[in-house]
């Protein structure tokens, strides 16, 4: 019997929410591996800034593309296409989004909807499957994740986090140096503020820095000394001692404390700095917030640093496994779509730890959205400053090798593509709430 | 007539001042040289901490180190014999520091000082030179230039900035990549702070980001598109103005400001800052006061970053002809010195720029010594907010080539010295003033 050949549909690629290093490169993954699936996917589309340009109908012809700016953003970072901060509400709140999804995918003869993003957006893609199907509107969604949080649960990382791993574990040895070299008559005490809302993994890569060759001292005497983790509550008089412990014995010390840092109460650190004359809230992160706490007990000298969005675009450091396991959830995504897999993402499997093997699995998306997976208590120093070898263990495989983009004048040549948009089929426009 | 074999005499380097990503290399450059130096350099010591070890007599026996390690120290950044910010008084106001660094020298047989820092350092090195003399002990002291802010006069660019301006540059095109694919739905403005208190160098780095290949817009609209330097007198409604174009016609803006950028009165906008409940002054940096200003007149969504440390210890993305640079005046200031040149400095002589050459000569250090090379007028825009093609020109290659450090276990491999300490030979003890 002759097996009946698979209607031909195009595909809808969008990237959400914060963007990361290697975003782009699940980007490559998807395109490039669903241009060699002609028997299936016909065009490749992109949402200008992400499900933003499905809702308006502002599509981009990938295929305008050149193969060779299609291979560039393996080694570009942010978001190429576009991204939104755009969390789609429950169908019950406005359905009306939903359906205008449907019918733009429609208008486009969409049947392949590939979402590149967090927690919330795989809730997105598995509510645009179900609602598809209720409307008589069949279309396999599939998602692709990324974060550099690592907060997505059931994936042993999440593309993304490495990078930011890497640029972080990077920049706190070589701050420490500096900070190391100076201390005797200058800075005693070196803050540097990380990105995790929620969850301590970005923070937790710090610990990395402090394993060097031929130190003859323990690893309690490395830098970084302090971690402040969001699932440690913060107390400020036992932070404060091991501060001053740190400084009295080693010379200076280096702390790392991530934005989501919070009192026992809940109360972000961040939130609960002073105000100003004018009564606003006082200005910036939880970083200068904890370095003016030192100076106003201990009196040290300090500087602090907030690193912000230069961590999680920081291409030009990334972990070469980052930027392999990003490129290697794209290529499956379209691969299981083909298979006829709807409503699951990619996940990366740990194989082994050393030597680090890895390799890709699957899981529905109903079992991945809207959970967190945190640092677990293990993974932290019973006093709750550090890392632990095992999370070390964990953490060491994900920030390896180095993977250079290509340079031009002293910078890195980032790609740009043209964007050429798809010429629109619907009369109506969509106002987006 | 047959030349008199010269005696042969101990050698003293000390780093000092603010560290760099390179200034390891000068090390690296002095102490390779003055090793092949036999005939005239016996040992090569270095100060732990700067002059303050010369002061304290904490010297360090640098033939102990392997020679992996001292090779190691060109890919390591900060100072890795330990730097300090002392400067030592006038001659009239503490005579005894002089004194004794003379002492310490008679009494280590040094004959030679290589002094690496800036502009203070290098008025340091003079006044020893001097003052040996008229104590009737001989010395020959030579300055290693070291600044991140290129502030030093008579070299054309000073060791140590062409790296943080490579990371400058670098980090500013990255961030600016994360806000565009964000702004539609985000953030709208990001405020970048750098180095830089009295001259504007580092922030003109950033204007190097904003050439990108295949790009049809004019330079108008890439980022950053808004520089303030020190140099020009920050007028706020001219940049809130400006500010607000930007969002408007390229629809986000990224701010790079240097930490030295003042009012027409002088006064810094870091120091301008509100004051919090308690009547201190507000914490931080210039970064956040100026991302609040924009906030409250526009209302835009922001984000800022404050690299700090982060920019002068980035041994990771530091620039090769920086790195061969600070090399070069390491190994020409040994030569000089054997060569009877006293109380000189090498610099850096530019060539040509179009393919860029550079040579080492050198200048007396009474020319160098406390003054400051800010950014010229024609290498900056005439609204005051962007540099020139002619600054693009000057800058470009100070920042070419990439000199990436080993890498192990997925992080830089940045080597430590043992820093085995020299036998004292002084019964007195002197105390830091």
């Amino acid at each position: 019997m002759k097996k009946a050949t698979p209607k031909k549909r195009n595909a809808f690629y969008a990237q959400s929410g914060g963007v990361s290093a290697v975003i782009n490169a699940s980007a490559c993954g998807v395109i490039e591996t669903a241009m060699r699936q002609s028997r299936y996917i016909g065009k490749v589309y992109a949402g200008r800034d992400g499900i933003v340009g499905a809702l308006t109908e502002d599509l981009i012809d990938v295929s305008r593309e050149s193969p060779a700016v299609i291979r560039g953003l393996k080694h570009t970072p942010a978001g190429a296409f576009g991204s939104a901060r755009f969390k789609l509400k429950g169908i019950e709140q406005n359905r009306a989004e939903y359906e205008r999804l449907i019918e733009v995918f429609r208008a486009h003869d969409i049947g392949y909807f590939f979402y590149n993003g967090g927690n919330d957006s795989m809730d997105t893609a598995l509510k645009v499957s179900q609602i598809g199907e209720s409307l008589g509107y069949p279309i396999t969604c599939v998602g692709v994740p990324k974060t550099v949080d690592n907060d997505l649960p059931l994936t042993d990382c999440c593309p993304g986090f490495g990078s930011v791993a890497k640029y972080i574990a990077v920049s706190t040895r070589e701050a420490a140096l500096d900070v190391a070299s100076m201390a005797r008559t200058s800075t005693k005490v070196f803050v540097f503020e990380v990105m995790g809302r929620h969850a301590g993994w970005i923070a937790a890569a710090a610990g990395l820095a402090g394993r060097t060759r031929g130190v003859r001292s323990t690893l309690a005497g490395e830098p970084p000394h302090v971690i402040l983790f969001p699932e440690i509550p913060f107390e400020r008089e036992r932070f404060l001692e091991k501060v001053k412990q740190c400084v009295t014995t080693v010379g200076y010390c280096v702390v790392v404390v991530s934005e989501g840092t919070a009192y026992p109460d809940g109360k972000f650190l961040a939130e609960a700095g002073t105000r100003d004359a004018f009564g606003h809230a006082q200005l910036g992160g939880v970083g200068p917030v904890v370095a003016d706490m030192i100076r106003e007990a201990h009196g040290y000298k300090y500087h602090w640093a907030v690193a912000d969005y230069l961590q999680r675009s920081a291409r030009h450091i990334a972990s070469k496994v980052d930027v392999e396991q990003a490129y290697a959830v794209g290529k499956a995504a379209v691969e299981l779509a083909v298979k006829g897999m709807n409503a699951v993402m990619p996940v990366i499997v740990r194989r082994a730890s050393k030597p680090y093997k890895w390799s890709v699995g699957h899981v529905p998306l109903a079992e991945v959205a809207n959970r967190e997976k945190k640092v677990p208590r293990e993974y932290i120093t019973e006093d709750g400053f550090g890392i632990t070898k095992a999370c070390r263990r964990y953490l060491e495989p994900l920030v390896a090798g180095e993977a250079y983009p290509p340079y031009r004048d002293g910078l890195p040549d980032y790609v740009r593509i043209k964007g050429v948009p798809v010429r629109k089929r619907l009369r109506t426009e969509f106002k987006l709430s």
